[in-house]
């Protein structure tokens, strides 16, 4: 197989993550006999600093044309107190726009090795296994008017959703769903916002199109509790975008695995992009010791979701569960009798075990 | 002292619980020689049966001309189904707008003898104190446009805020720090929302007129993960209305308290409103078996906020800490070798602490 891979490596912690998942994928290119053409472009902080710009053209052009695309991670310091058009985010926002990643996927399972840094008691967390699908195109972020008015006086954001973007979400975690334990429980606000109600009503419709599944619905608030009272009782969870935001996020923290989290942003036929879950992470960027393992995995499942190389997207779990279970750790995870490891030293153990 | 206090039972396990505030209030006013009148009003699923609306007319003029509100909680599955104007939740969220309630206070504390509930570790719940400051008239919950469009094919919702509106519960906030750890985070999505930008800006503002405490900013997903990872790096957490909602929730259930949590919902010089942090719990309702500390805390929060009679309510929470000290629990909390109490004998410990 033939890949044409866009490496967008972003900011702080990004350039050091992705060259540890390009290694890997080398590593899986050669064990089984494919060939991937890696192309680096910039996006983000790095991308304004080049070219007064968080998404130049070429960017976008380069993922356009190629079959999938990793990102790193962007933003820091550095940019914060930029105008709104030249913040390392836009270039984030901006391909999921040009891509149309409407459908992000975020994993949260911890490893057994790793569950003692779970801030959760153990019983509560032990057996947690779920999956976030978040829409990721559309609500606040990208709702018109966004803008201040009044002379500056007030300010106004705007949620608004097709029936049609909704409905490709939901049938998005409907397939999830059956590619697992078959429970979906759909997160909105349904109680107050009218973008909820339409919301509950379309994931309602689409309940007979998938009778193997079973469906529940949990206002965000609640849902925000019963992640750390009851991790276990989610499978798929799907969620409009700003309520995915807050809760992939906090679901991120509860198995300790944060900096193993890898995700999926999803076009309906297109090009996907993978990302881990966690940020730039600047105050420990440029010294090699951050965790690659996220990106590593985001890399399986570009080749799962995208290439369809199951078997290629397995080898490379394995082999990460392989180096963890032999007590390597990065700096992140505390650990008493494990064996401190920095990024290319973790890389090397994961591209041994391949 | 001579008050008028409305009481608004609601739904649910609602009436069990003012019922114990009442009990108590009627303790203290013998003991401190107050007068409080007692008047019972509609609200919610009750209000939808008995008036045909969530929020009487006449329920909204008795809170006007009281001194304070005590409400119990609204909502339960048999108006699920109602359509949008009769729904429990409307009259909630007209009293919150007709009373101008714009700063709901939600502290999160844990009593000591229930952390074991907590779903956290002991060593990062253990000393958490939060206060949760939500703005609750505005944003996304009221701003309009909300409706459906295009023939039902799309749907908008409005977050709006004026100046004067982030102002003063942005004032609120700091005004509650400066009573407690002096240190302000003030929660938003400025890296996307044009909303937040605003609200960040009036928060570095008003800084300067705060010069004691300590401000930082966090996004809301961030802050998401935070609560759980570091819950007692927070002292007072500001943020608007929706965010507010789902961070309140996802703290409440921190501590392993949540039937302990009271809240107070204030206006600018008018009359204040407290309930408790938990909902109208249905699944328990009639049963006797609730937990009222929750209802009864948010009394001691009405006596302190809205008639300045700190020690009154300061013997309330000290008899709640006796009564929870001598194992004493209702059966919302697991112990060992605790005394299971239901609602009126836990309401009759308190009061006999009195
Ligand atoms: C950087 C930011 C715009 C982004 C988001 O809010 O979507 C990030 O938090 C994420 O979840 O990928
Ligand atoms: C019942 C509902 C409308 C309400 C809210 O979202 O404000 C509740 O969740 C709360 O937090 O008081």
């Amino acid at each position: 197989m033939n890949k044409k891979i866009v490496l967008l490596p972003g900011d702080g912690i990004g350039a050091e993550v992705i060259h540890a998942a390009k290694d890997v994928l080398t590593a899986i290119s050669k064990k089984f006999n494919h060939e991937f053409d890696f192309q680096y472009c910039d996006i983000g902080g790095i991308a304004i600093d080049n070219h007064q710009n968080p998404l130049p053209d070429e960017t976008i052009e380069a993922c356009k044309s190629s079959d999938a695309v990793l990102l790193g991670a962007v933003g820091g310091p550095k940019w914060d107190n930029n105008p709104s058009h030249l913040r390392p985010e836009r270039g984030l926002l901006g391909i999921r726009k040009a891509l149309d990643l409407y459908a992000n996927l975020r994993p949260v399972k911890g490893f057994e090795k790793l569950l003692h840094a779970s801030p959760l008691r153990q019983d509560i967390i032990q057996g947690s296994d779920l999956l976030i699908v978040r829409e990721l195109t559309g609500g606040l972020y990208f709702g018109q008017p966004s803008e201040r008015r009044d002379n500056g006086n007030s300010v106004v954001d705007t949620l608004t959703y097709s029936r049609k973007e909704i409905e490709r979400i939901v049938d998005k975690a409907f397939q999830s769903a059956r590619l697992r334990k078959k429970q979906l429980t759909s997160v909105d606000k349904a109680n107050v916002l009218e973008s909820s109600k339409l919301w509950r009503e379309i994931v309602e419709e689409k309940k007979s199109d998938y009778p193997d599944v079973t469906v529940n619905h949990v206002l965000v608030d609640a849902a925000a509790m019963k992640l750390i009272t009851e991790p276990t009782s989610f499978d798929v969870i799907v969620t409009e975008n700003m309520f995915g935001d807050i809760l992939s996020d906090e679901a991120s923290v509860l198995t300790g695995s944060l900096g193993m989290l890898p995700s999926a942003s999803l076009a309906e036929d297109g090009v996907g992009l993978y990302e881990p879950a966690h940020g730039s992470a600047p105050d420990i960027a440029g010294k090699g010791i951050a965790n690659p393992i996220a990106m590593i995995l985001s890399a399986a499942l570009m080749l799962r979701y995208s290439f369809q190389l199951e078997e290629e997207a397995v080898a490379i779990e394995a082999a990460v569960e392989r180096v963890l279970n032999q007590n390597y750790h990065t700096a992140d995870l505390k650990s008493e009798d494990g064996k401190l490891v920095n990024t290319n030293e973790m890389t090397e153990l994961i591209v041994n075990e391949l």
